[in-house]
Parts: structure tokens; C-alpha cells; sequence
């Protein structure tokens, strides 16, 4: 409490929410931007997502209801609230999304989600696609042909190929299978963008700003050509789209820029006050970068499943030029006055995965026509990654000379392919699960490299690695042999969350707590709690395995086996 | 019985015994040879070897004690003159050997092995060197480097590269190694060898004789230069190798010859006569590819852990040429007035029993930590192949696109590498346990392909593929994948015990019963249980997957990965 020039005592306004959208629930983190002391957390689940409603795994389709998103807001900020304490809702200044992405869904002109509506309620297609939905693949595929026709390179920013992912493959395919959608629909939403337009009643297509973040690295959007591609090419894609164009503003809104305040409705649902600013969203991968202290020369990775790979490079020094094969490349869309840069690899933690299912293999078959030993199958199979994890660290780098290829889901980055696939070779009699395990553990940390180099390669240095998430967090083994093949120290961030963590620091920005995200990076970071350095055998080592065994492998899987 | 001119019952002697030594054990076969009909049959452990004395697996170590052999004789032999009915013994008319192979034995002037004289009892080295002991793999380079100097290519009939599984090196081996047995040592006798030459009383080097089969393939006998080696080579592949030259009789037997009659202690020891006909020794699958009815055109194929492949060709079709990269091909080593030729893979069944352990990692893994859970653990493993089997066999051909390098084990032909390796490629999410043990199953068969192509492209044609062994007769699943693979039918024998069965065959020639190999088999076939043909439309998959997958991973391990 500070007090007024009258004496009155007055509430000091420093703490900002972070609300991150993960794939599976939704986080709000309250933190005091001048302390950076972390006040409560908490998760939300998404209902109708958790009971697998609207999905269809076997065609991909991932679907989310907009519901889903509101219910989970205000039981995660209610959450936190009560959990910081009576009048702490009083105290907020600000708050900023980030969500998955692109995760776009269908809106009337009001901007509103058509599944909103009672008319559409029940329609996947009048719901966000998630991320993860790859029911367009043929629209992506027909964008890429279109593309290559055309008198402007659309794809220069996307590394040259438009994916299934992303949001005007995912329109188009929606449009195109769905003609009462088609006949509600005027636009589409990116997720991120939709969350900060409906707390400040800027939901409406004539005012709705949309962020640079998705615009950018999902929706071809770039200065370069004005804003969105032209509206012929739009239609080429798919005449349905006709019209969309002219619902994105022509400017765009870098992640610590403000959209607006909360609406009364909102701030009242909420429990906050109509001062707060809401800050304009981004994909959380960008935001977590932010949260997890990326700098120039630093490579942050989000590693899980899969990873995404961040780098922000100083305007000047790659305003006219583009790196090839990379996801993305869009200036802002991390942090103002830097080109973001997006990279990443298709399986990482989903490899390992892969592979302890491959082993609950004779388990699973058991259970199947025995049910009485499913229980004991899905506890070993829960186990398992820790029990090779445990075996692998015992072997030498080079005791067996087992090297794999990380393909098994594609390739992102370099060079996006969805056809070529993985591979395991120099395999002997003596082979065992531990030694398998190791060198697929070993081929994503080359899968690392290899976007490393390509990034290098390209102009734009990379000095170390920050490394965020789950598998950063857990496995030693895999950290050490990434710092050794990557040859770069890697620092593993403190913050469990630093994509709710980054959305803070943007609030607490476009809320005016701090003058830029720099400084809001200092006095809210969490820190890192390891770094792991390169062990210089095994660098030469690994160096030589990439060299004459990754690399020969990888180019013939490219151009004769897939 | 029959009665002679005086009207007494005389024993009409009809019986042959074919006596099979294979790694583990010795089988006896009494067959009648003019009605073919099986009598009985009894199978011997080796009692020391069973109880892993004198081999030490981590240095390829396995040595066989010659009293092992002796008494598994004796106990076969007795049991099944002993199921057959009083008076059997006295209606043998012959008996034949064949044995693993190489598998040498350091002897002394009397022809006897070391091991069995007092003071080599225990000392491995004066024991047999197993087939599979790979000790010697210095000698062999060493023999290789000696030959690539020799005006004579001595390696010409052996695939060009001498093994360090076969004769010249393991004597050159312990006699490097082991003094007191290098003091003692006057010549080397192979088992197949041995064996008659002690049941005849040919003991002796001066008179024992050495089979065609065992000396041409292993050995490096050949006509072209006069039978062995030259003196000067020999000892400069190893200078203690001085004089065993000699002690080598210039000619060979042939299967088909006798090497004399039982000895009157062995007739009493075998409880058969001092009529018996002891035929001349060779190596399993060859009187195997007989007792299998080989035929020209035929590629005999006796397929368990490893393959090992036969074929015959007239002498006038073959007789100046050889054929590149296989084991080798040496004049009458199968049949007489035959070049016999033989290949084999390193890995076969072998290759499903690694995958199986790979698999069964997990359950080993726990037992490990709780040995409550040792045998739940084995008995799966047990199940495993099974398992996979039934599951891979609802798998159509192409629907997945893994396929497999099958050279975990190395790669015997064509072509001996021991240095390359396996491969495992174009894996993706959804490569699953029995997906991919089918693509192992598929890899096995395309290594059967690459040796069928080499033959063929050296001139030999072949029509078919006659299935011997464990695998060919458990698995339709391999063996309509191989059929498919290899264009070709399959016809699997009925017998199980091909190999005694053909030693019987030669025994039924050797002792006059027969006039000729083709009429023994003819009498004495057990004919074929199961023919397997190619399905034209599976055929025409596994023709792209081999020439667009298969060979050009295969050039790329060969010539750059190991």
C-alpha cells in the first residue's frame, strides 16, 4: 500500500497475469512485475477437449471449443486470485495471452467463433483447429503449387513451404467441406489473437488487431508485400476465402503493444478492474522464449514432444535477408526491434516415445488377450524411459557404434519434409534396448545440429542454447549429449512455465510496469538452475558420427529411399 | 529274413546308419535303405560342452572335448539298436558321419586327438576348435594378407577370403598360443574326419584319409595345385605349421567311398560288425542337401540361425570357372562327378531372436531388479516369435514402408564382410513391434536374394529352393515371404533330420546298397511336406523394395558407414 497526495491509502497496481493456452489446459501465473516474486499459479483443464469430443485421431482432426477457452480462463484466474489473496484482483495492471498455434477458427462479422452459436454448437468445423490438425493436407499442398506459380514469393518467410498446420490451409479445407460454415463465416481467428479482442471488446472484424506473431509466421503475412498476399491469390487457393483478406488490418500488433482494457463484462467475470490492459498475443513458443531470458546469440528451445526453436536477431543485421529451411522468419514476433526466427523438430520427446511403446510392445500384446495384465503393462510401459534413460547413461559415447536418423515424424526444420522418415543403423548382434535408446536419444540431438548449422550457415551466430520444458527439466542424459553434439553450453531455465512466465513480462510491458521488454526480462526472470558444457571427447567424437554417418545417411533417405 | 543255399536263415543286411554331429549334440538315424522306412532315431548331448567347460563366449571361445563325441556316439548308437529290436545291430550294413565343421583338432603322430591323452585332458587348445570359435580372427587376416602375395590364388575356390572359422587358422592359432601342444601337435584332423578314421582303425597319419568335402571347402585343397598348399605358404602363414603338409594324403574321398570296415573293438563297442562299412565324413549341410534331395537346379537351403546354402553343378558345366563371392565351390564335396558349391547368411533365425531379446528388454530389465519376475520374464520371451509371427502374418506386404538391412551378424555371402552392419529404415510413428519384425523377416529374405542373384549372375542357374531346418518347417509366415522374395517355389522336406538322412544315403553307397547317390535318394527320400509359390503380386513389391530400397542402403553401409 502506498498513499495518495491526499493520505488516502491507494492499492499499487504491479501485478500482471501471464495466461498461457497449452494443448491441454490452460495456465494463469500472477506475478509482481517490480519484484518478479511469483504470487500463484494454476491449471485449468479443457472440459469437452478431455473427454475427446469433436476429435477424430485416425483423419487427425483436433478440434477445440471456444467454450472450452472461456470456462478454463475463469476457472484458472479465479484460481489464482483466491489463492494470492483477498484484494489481490485490485492489484493487476495487466495481462497478456499466448496459446498454441495456428489454432485459427471460423467468425461471423461480429468476430465471435461460429460454435458460439447455437446453430453451430456441435460442428467441429465451426471450432478452433488446433495446432495438431492435419486434416488439410491437400489445401497446404495446393497452396505450395500455387505458390510457385506466382509472381510473388509468399513462402520466402516460411521457409518456402506452407504447411498443413497452418491457418489458410486450415480455412480453406474448413470452407471447402462445410457450407453452412462457408455461408456464417467472414473471417477466421487465430486463437492469440481472439482472447485479448474479446476481454476489450474489440471482437468485431472492423476492429479486431490482429498480433504479429501469428500473422507473421502462420498467415504469410509481411511488410514486405503490404500486409496479407494480394486477394487474388487468396482466391486461387480457394474462391470461398474471397472477401477475408479485407477483415485483417493492414498494421499488426508486436506482443508488448496493448489491444485495449477489459471490458466491464469481463473485468467483472474475471474479478479485476476495468484499468487493466490487455496486451496483444502471440504463440507460446515466442512468448516462453521471452520468458525463459532470450537474448541475441542465444538459441531457445521449448523441448518436449517436439521442439520449438527461437531466435531473435537484431533488425539490422537480417532486415533483406532470408534464412532457407527454417519454419519462419518475422520481424517483431518475439520482440519488438528483433527478427524472430522459427525453427524446430517434428519429434523429440515423441521419439523417445516411439520407442518405449515399441518395447511395451510383447506387454501390451499380453494385456490384449489377457486383460488382467493391462494394469502391469501400462505401469512398466510408465516406467520405461526411465529405465533405458538409467541404462543409457552407463554406456560410452562411441562403446557402440549404433547411430539413428530422427525422421520418424518428418522433418520441420531443415527443410521441411513430411515424407522423409527414420532409420537405425549399425546394428549388431549385440544391440541392445539401452544401446537403441542412446543413439535415438543421440540422432534428435543431431536433428539439433543440424538445424544449428543450417542457422549458422545463413549468417546469424548462436553462441549458446537456453533450454525450457519438460524434457529439459528431466533428463540429464539428453541435455549433456545435446551440449556435447551441439558443442554450446545450454542453460535449463529455472521457470517451469515460462510461457505463462513470457506473457507476464509482455503484460507488465504494454501496462506500462516496464518501459520495454528488456527490462522486464531483468526484474521478472526467473533464472536457470543447470548448465551443462560440452565434454570435449565426446565432441570429437559425436563430431564424426554426424559428419560420416548422420549426414550420408540423411541425404540418401532424402533422395533415393522416401 | 532270407534263407541262404543251404536253407539256414541268414540276416539280410539292409540297415545304415547315418550319425549326425551338430553343435549341441549327436543325432543317430537307422534307416533301411532299400525301403527307405526309418527304424528308429536317438539324439546324445555332449556332456561337457552342455556344462560350458572350456569355452569362454566373450573371446568367441567354444571347444569341443573329443570324449564328448565318443560317448555321445556310443549312447546314440546303443539307443537306437536298442529301439529298433533285438538283432538290428546285425542287419547294419553301413554307417556315415557328418559333422559341424571346420571344427579341428590339434592330433599327434598316432592321429589321436590331444585332449585325450592324459596330460592334454583338460586344455582347450587340444581339444576341437567348434565351427563357431572365432579366436583365430589374426590368423586369418593374416592368411588373407599371405595370399593376396602368392603367385597361386589359393583363396580362388574359397570366395576369395579365408575365414577365421575354418582349419589353417585355428591350427595356425594354437599353435602360436599354446607350447606343450604345439610340441605335441604333428597335424590337425577334422571331426568329420576323425570320426571314421578311428572307427576303422585309420587313425594313424600315415594311412588316415581326409575327406574331399571338409578339405576342399575349409582347407584349401584343391586339384588345380596338386591338393594342399605348397610347404613355403603354410609356413608362412604360421612357421609351427612345418610339416603338416605331409602328413595330408594327396587324394580325397568323396562322401560316396568308403573308408573300411569297424574295427573289431568299435563293432563290439557299437554292438554292430566288423562288416560295417564306414563311408567317408563330411559337413552337416552337405549329406544334409542330399538327405534333402538335391538336384541341379535346386538351391538346398538348411535355414535356422544362420543359413547354409548348397547347389551342385555337373563338373563339365563349371569346371574352369568359379563363382565369385561365395564360400566356396570344391568338385565332389556333395556328390560325386558335382561341383559343390556353397553360401550361406551369417544371420537368420538368428536376426528374429535378437529382436526378440531387444523386446524383452523390459521384462529382463525388472527381473534383473526383482528376480520374482526371472521367469515371467522368460516365458514371454519364449512366446515372442510366436507372437510377432501371428501379428506380422495379418500385415499385408506394403502397407508399411520399413524395410531392414539384415547384416547384424555380418554378411557370409556373397561377398564375407564381418564388418558390416544392420540397418533399420524408413521408420515413422507408426512403426509398430510387428511391422517392424516383418521388415527383419523381409530383410532376411532379400540376403537370400542377393546370394541367389550372385549365382545366377555367375552363370548357375537355379529353379528352386529346397527348405531344410527349424525355420522351414515352424514358419510359413518366412518361408511364403522368401518364396515371394526369391520368385522361386519352396518345397520344404518331411524329414527333420536331413542331415542324418543323408549321411544314411551315403552309408547306403558306401556299403554297396546302392549304386549311386541319386538311386540311394530315390529309395531312402522322405519326399517334401509343404510347397510354398511366389504370389505374382507380392513379388512385384519386394522386387521394388529390393532394387530401390535395399541395394542402395546396402552399397551405402558398405562403402561408407562401416
Amino acid at each position: 500500500m502506498t498513499k495518495n497526495e491526499g493520505g488516502q491509502a491507494v492499492t499499487e497496481r504491479t501485478l500482471v497475469l501471464g495466461l498461457d493456452y497449452g494443448t491441454d489446459s490452460a495456465r494463469a501465473l500472477l506475478v509482481d512485475a517490480k519484484s518478479g516474486e511469483t504470487l500463484a499459479s494454476a491449471v485449468a483443464p479443457y472440459r469437452r477437449w478431455a473427454e475427446k469430443r469433436y476429435c477424430d485421431p485416425a483423419r487427425d482432426q483436433y478440434r477445440q471449443h471456444p467454450q472450452d477457452y472461456l470456462d478454463a480462463l475463469e476457472e484458472a484466474v479465479s484460481a489464482v486470485l483466491a489463492d494470492a489473496g483477498e484484494g489481490s484482483g485490485q492489484r493487476v495492471a495487466g495481462l497478456s495471452f499466448d496459446t498454441t498455434g495456428s489454432t485459427p477458427c471460423m467468425v461471423g462479422e461480429d468476430g465471435t467463433p461460429l460454435a458460439l452459436k447455437p446453430e453451430f454448437a456441435e460442428d467441429p468445423d465451426a471450432m478452433f483447429v488446433l495446432w495438431k490438425d492435419h486434416t488439410s493436407v491437400e489445401e497446404a499442398e495446393h497452396i505450395n503449387k500455387t505458390a510457385r506459380t506466382w509472381n510473388t514469393d509468399y513462402l520466402k518467410y516460411v521457409g518456402g513451404i506452407y504447411s498443413s498446420e497452418w491457418g489458410w490451409a486450415k480455412a480453406a479445407h474448413v470452407l471447402r467441406h462445410n457450407d453452412a460454415v462457408h455461408a456464417a463465416a467472414r473471417s477466421f481467428v487465430e486463437h492469440c489473437d481472439w482472447m485479448p479482442a474479446l476481454l476489450t471488446g474489440r471482437q468485431g472484424l472492423a476492429d479486431m488487431p490482429r498480433g504479429r506473431c501469428a500473422a507473421g509466421h502462420k498467415n504469410l503475412w509481411a511488410e514486405e508485400w503490404g500486409g496479407l498476399p494480394e486477394e487474388g491469390f487468396l482466391t486461387a487457393i480457394e474462391p470461398r476465402l474471397a472477401g477475408f483478406r479485407e477483415t485483417f488490418a493492414r498494421e499488426t500488433l508486436t506482443n508488448d503493444q496493448a489491444v485495449g482494457k477489459l471490458t466491464a463484462e469481463w473485468a467483472g467475470r474475471l474479478g479485476l478492474t476495468e484499468d487493466v490492459v490487455v496486451g496483444a498475443g502471440a504463440f507460446d513458443c515466442h512468448m516462453g522464449a521471452v520468458g525463459g531470458e532470450i537474448r541475441p546469440g542465444s538459441l531457445s528451445r521449448v523441448i518436449g514432444t517436439s521442439t520449438c526453436d527461437i531466435m531473435i536477431v537484431p533488425e539490422d543485421e537480417l532486415r533483406d535477408q532470408t534464412v532457407a529451411g527454417i519454419c519462419g522468419q518475422v520481424d517483431g514476433s518475439v520482440m519488438p526491434g528483433f527478427i524472430g526466427l522459427e525453427a524446430g523438430q517434428s519429434a523429440f520427446g515423441d521419439l523417445y516415445a516411439w520407442y518405449a511403446d515399441l518395447l511395451a510392445w510383447p506387454l501390451r500384446e499380453r494385456a490384449r488377450r489377457d486383460p488382467t495384465h493391462a494394469q502391469e503393462a501400462e505401469a512398466l510401459r510408465d516406467k520405461m524411459i526411465g529405465m533405458l534413460s538409467e541404462a543409457a547413461a552407463r554406456i560410452e559415447p562411441g562403446e557402440s557404434s549404433i547411430f539413428a536418423i530422427d525422421w520418424m515424424n518428418g522433418r520441420r526444420t531443415p527443410d521441411a519434409s513430411q515424407t522423409v522418415k527414420g532409420a537405425i543403423a549399425n546394428l549388431s548382434m549385440g544391440s541392445d534396448a539401452p544401446r537403441i535408446f542412446r543413439a535415438l536419444v543421440e540422432a534428435t540431438c543431431f536433428g539439433s545440429r543440424a538445424i544449428v548449422e543450417r542457422i549458422r550457415e545463413e549468417g546469424v551466430a548462436i553462441e549458446e542454447v537456453i533450454a525450457l520444458g519438460g524434457v529439459a527439466q528431466k533428463s540429464p542424459l539428453v541435455m549433456q549429449i545435446m551440449a556435447d553434439i551441439l558443442d554450446m553450453p545450454i542453460r535449463v531455465a529455472c521457470s517451469e512455465q515460462t510461457c505463462a512466465l513470457g506473457a507476464a513480462m509482455f503484460a507488465a510491458v504494454a501496462s506500462g510496469l516496464h518501459g520495454d521488454v528488456h527490462r522486464a526480462q531483468s526484474a521478472m526472470g526467473a533464472g536457470f538452475e543447470t548448465e551443462y558444457t560440452p565434454n570435449s571427447a565426446h565432441r570429437d567424437h559425436y563430431e564424426k558420427v554426424y559428419n560420416e554417418h548422420y549426414k550420408p545417411l540423411g541425404t540418401l533417405i532424402e533422395n533415393q529411399l522416401t
